[in-house]
Order: C-alpha cells, then structure tokens, then sequence
C-alpha cells in the first residue's frame, strides 16, 4: 500500500524549510534541468524570495515570555512581536513598561479555551488584596486608539495594496481586507475611490469613517478588557489559538503576534471552568518571566517577509490558487488568516 | 481593580451552559422582570430553542475514539458525527466497515501539526512488509464525490436557506455559503436565480456547475489521500485543529466532525518532524478503539440545533451581530466556520 500523503501545508507564521514529499521530488526535478511538473508552492515561494524582500524585527520589538519548563524538564519559550506604529500604541507602550518592570513574572496562564484563547496575567486581579499593583503611569486607552491610521494614510495606502484582489474583497468582517506594513488588516476607504492621484468621495452621504484596524488571525495578541469604556491596560493578555474570532475586531486591542513557540500555549491543557479558566491554581501555567527582547542576551534576529514586497503578492496568489501537486481545485481566493506573514530566523 | 472580563465566548462545538459574568447578571435582570439591559448573546438563543429545533443525532451516526489515558490516567474519548446522506457516503461506508473490523484498535494518533491538524491512522501504512492489511470490500470512492447533491436538490435547498445573508455571501471560498441537513457547506447556485418557483439560468455560459460541499472548519474530520485520483480510503483520518484550511474543500473528502472531546486531539503536543509528524513511535498516542456508537453501551445521546430552524437563524444572525454587553461594535457580517452549529448532549 502507498503511502497517504499527508496534507501540504505551511507551518503557520514560522516558515517550514521542509516542503511535503511531492515537493520535494519537484524541487530535484527542476535542479536536474528538467521541467518543473508543478507550480511552486507558497513554501517554494518564500523560500525562493530575495533578501532584500525580507524585513528585519528589532530586539525592542520583540517581547520574550519564558514558561516554566514542560512535565519532561523542556525549555518553553514564546516571541512575539510587538505592532509598529501607528497600531495599538498606548497598549504597546504599556506593555513596554510591565515588561521593563519585570511585572508578569511569577504570574501564570490562567485560561486555556480550546478553540479560541490562551490569556495570561494575574489570576488574583479581581481580589484586591491579593492583586499585584500595576506599575505607575500607565496610559489610559481610548476607544479611538483601536483605528491607528489617518485618513490620509488610509487613502494611500490602498493605493499601494500588493494582495491580489481575490483576498482583498471577500471578507465578511470587513470591506477590504489586506495586509499592511506586515500586518493583516481591515480596510474600510470611507467610499473614497482615486481618480488619478486624487482621492474623490463616490458613496452617499453619511459614508464610513476611512480606517484600518488590526485583525484576529491565529497567533494574534489581544488585551483583556473590562466593559466599554475599559479598553485594558495591556497587564492581561491573551493569544488566539483557534479559528480567527474575527468578530472581537475592533471590539479589543490587538497588540502583536505570536513568531515562535505558539505551541507551548496552544497545546496546554484547556481549563475545565467556564471561558476555559483553570479550576484549580495548580493547573496554571507559571510565567518565569516576560521581557523585552533587548534584555534577552540569547535571543535569535528575526525577519518577516515584507508584505509590500513582490514575494508577498505571489505567496498571497499562490495561497488564494494552491497549483502545487496535491491539489486538484484551487479556491480562487483565500481569507486573510489564511494567509499567515511569513516570519523566519535570520540565518 | 476591578476584574477584567474574560473575553465572551461560545465553547466550540459543545454549548457551554455557562454565560460570562456580565450576561448571567442580564439573565438575572430578565428572571427578575426589569427590562432586558442588553439583547440575547447566542449562546443564551441557543438555550431558549424550543425542543422541537433540536434534531437527534442516531448512535448508528457516531463513531467513538478512546486514546489510552492521559498522564494522569483520565480518560480519553473522543464522539465523531458522520455525515448524513447524500455527503461523503462512499467513504462513511468504508468508515462503518473499518470500525465494525476494529480496525484502528491498537493504531495511534501519528500527526499533530499546529494551527492545521490532528492525523491518526497505521504510523506504518507506506510500509507494505509492516502495513496491517485493509478489510475487503472497502469502496474506491470517485472525486465526484466531494459533491453530494444533484442539481436539482441544490436549486431547492437553495431556496429554503435560512442564514442571514450577510454570511451567505462574503466567503473567499464558495459563491454562497450556509449550512444545509446541520452541516457547513459551500454552495455554487450553477448561474441560476429563482423567478418565483422555476429556476432560470441567469449567467453567461459556460455556467459552473450547480453543487453543495462541506468545507473545512474547526472540528470537521477528513480523509487523508494519495495523489489525485487517489480520493483515500477512509483509514487515514484528520480533524482541524486550528484556522479553517478552507483551501482543502473539493480537495480532500470530509466525512463528519468532532462534537466531543476534541480538546484530547487539539492539545495534544505538536510534532517536531515536517508536517507536524512525531519523531518517535513513544511520542504517538495510542488509540484504544474506535468503535461506532451502537457498539457503545455508556454512550450518551446527543441532538443537535437545526439549520433549518427559526432558532439557528436568530443564532446565525447573533454570532454575525454580537449585540451583547461586551461588545462596542457588531460585525456586520461572520465567517460560516464561525457559526459553530450547537451540538448538547440530551438532558
């Protein structure tokens, strides 16, 4: 009996350097000299990408959380990277101080919601007495801070959008979707339309305020919030390991991306409470500490493949119409989660 | 400080019984007769469906997974729903024979990829000498499969669709998608509009095909495969365990979903080698059986919410427009694998 061919896929946001067998035989052929027998495959893509296609994450971007090890002794590390701006820059520079205060550590992974979120911080916060204190001057976060772009910015930047319209269009949380500056994103034009160079409004009065908002992809870091006005400090945090609940877009502050090791979240135990909270203190995760990456002495250089990049739009065509040889139908488009950054270690 | 409120949610699959902390003060608020403070979240829909929007799921419709016990010696099981008629029903007919030969019994998860899927089946399949032979009999089911429907019984259910159509119609994947007979399904209408009851083709020719599928979300089991035209047998099964792959639909055969336990599969630890597979035969989990539900004496019954119900549309509409308290700002719109159809055990 042959073997099943397992399914091709991408390792989600860390790029796999291991094409599935099939591949693997296309790529030889097409080293001996013959004809490629298939498209490339968005792996082969990525991988084939020129350097300069390639953006460089800076350590002070980066924040470094540091579990307790695993039942067998295994170090378990998770890097995220932080949103640059004009995203999410209250939270982030929240986040900046409790890391600079070294404030999460000895706190925990309190919630583990099979196909939805993994969320940290302190399980004490409700109870005063037990609750750590928050460090001083954090910023209180408007609503308005879940848009970062002006207008202006929005305008242009649809103007230079890279992603084949397949994506773009069919999204049913928002008009556009994309990817900007690395990130994927909701697009509304505020029914701005250009002529030429000149952005001219072409719906009907009241339009849509022009805005560009963060979306919740797998891997997505969000902040844990009170009821509106609370926007959340940036102290409880969560990520999602599930299908994207796109629908706590602009409802939550998203703040960055898990880049590596979001299989020590998703893969813990889920908690047996309700929202999947833990039901004893002893199920939780501790957290030996969270630090900015530039307090990390042993931390690798990351880059993501840049998404205005002409790699990115091909990567993004060849997930929209998978050619490669195991697929007999492409989709003819694809959602915006499905379509994970490309992040890698700087070899 | 006061509590920050875990981020409200439906438990996958399964309906958690269990509103966060604001809605069970709004039930409350009803209970006691004060005006309603905010409209229902789905879940609390879901809750108030009359009896008769539930539809029984058969024990003959299940398939039973035990993984041996976990390393605390809980146990492990895992409640698969096959698909009805007329989806996938050359490779269910393999499935029923493979689980009536105990077939899988003694066999092991092999594959668990992160953010993609949980794969078990003969670790040993490629290798004849090692491979434990099929039963006889097993159908070699045509990719005219992956379509289940005649044109005809597409333009009906079309017809009779109840989802808002702000889900129909925004999905990168299918022209229409909504749920039919309980399942999440793509849906190619074949150019045709109804003029009153008569279907008339309205596009240019050469139209697509009139065609219903089911698609690839969260919990949904498949078939692994060979190259095309090889479709698998039905021995090689994966569930998603992560963002829908919706790139697979008319790919790859789906055969049912997990409505129980599949928090065992979802958290199992990721494989190291390509494509998520373990290293080692020792870091395999071993299935116990897998049995069909009439073969399980201690099995409970289970219904589930249906599509065809006023219930589910109002449930369907909730999700796509979350107006409870946590929310600033609903959707307008959800992805089909965001509407989980609800699955309860009968009380």
């Amino acid at each position: 009996m042959k073997k099943l061919i397992p399914l091709a896929s991408l390792a989600l946001l860390m790029q796999s350097t291991v094409a599935p067998p099939v591949l693997a035989q296309a790529s030889a052929a097409i080293a001996a000299g013959r004809a490629a027998p298939s498209p490339l495959a968005p792996s082969e893509i990525v991988a084939a990408a020129p350097a300069g296609d390639w953006t460089p994450i800076a350590a002070a971007d980066l924040l470094v959380m540091t579990l307790a090890p695993d039942a067998k002794g295994a170090a378990r590390r998770v890097v995220i990277q932080l949103m640059p701006p004009p995203l999410s820059q209250g939270w982030v520079g929240n986040i900046r101080k409790l890391a600079a205060a070294h404030w999460w550590d000895g706190l925990s992974v309190n919630r583990v919601q099979d196909n939805y979120v993994a969320q940290w911080g302190d399980a004490n916060a409700e109870e005063k007495a037990k609750a750590r204190a928050l460090p001083s001057g954090l910023a209180v976060v408007p609503e308005s801070e879940y848009y970062g772009f002006s207008p202006m910015e929005v305008f242009y930047t649809i103007r230079t959008l890279k992603t084949p319209s397949a994506v773009r269009t069919k999204d049913a949380y928002a008009p556009v979707s994309s990817f900007v500056r690395g990130w994927p994103v909701g697009i509304n034009d505020g029914g701005y339309r250009f002529r030429g160079k000149v952005p001219r409004r072409v719906v009907a009065d009241p339009p849509p305020a022009p805005a560009i908002w963060p979306v919740h992809c797998y891997g997505m870091v969000g902040v844990g919030r009170d009821l509106s006005p609370n926007t959340g400090s940036g102290a409880e945090l969560y990520t999602v390991i599930g299908h994207a609940p796109r629908h706590l877009d602009r409802n939550i502050a998203l703040v960055g991306r898990v880049i590596e090791g979001i299989e020590h979240l998703s893969s813990l135990p889920r908690g047996t409470e309700a929202l999947g909270f833990y039901n004893t203190a002893a199920e939780r995760t501790p957290i030996v500490s969270i630090r900015l990456g530039v307090e990390v002495a042993d931390l690798p250089r990351y880059e993501y493949l840049s998404t205005e990049s002409g790699s990115f739009a091909k990567y993004a065509d060849a997930r929209a119409n998978r050619r490669d040889a195991f697929f007999i139908r492409p989709a003819g488009g694809a959602d915006i989660c499905n379509i994970p950054v490309p992040v890698r270690r700087v070899k």
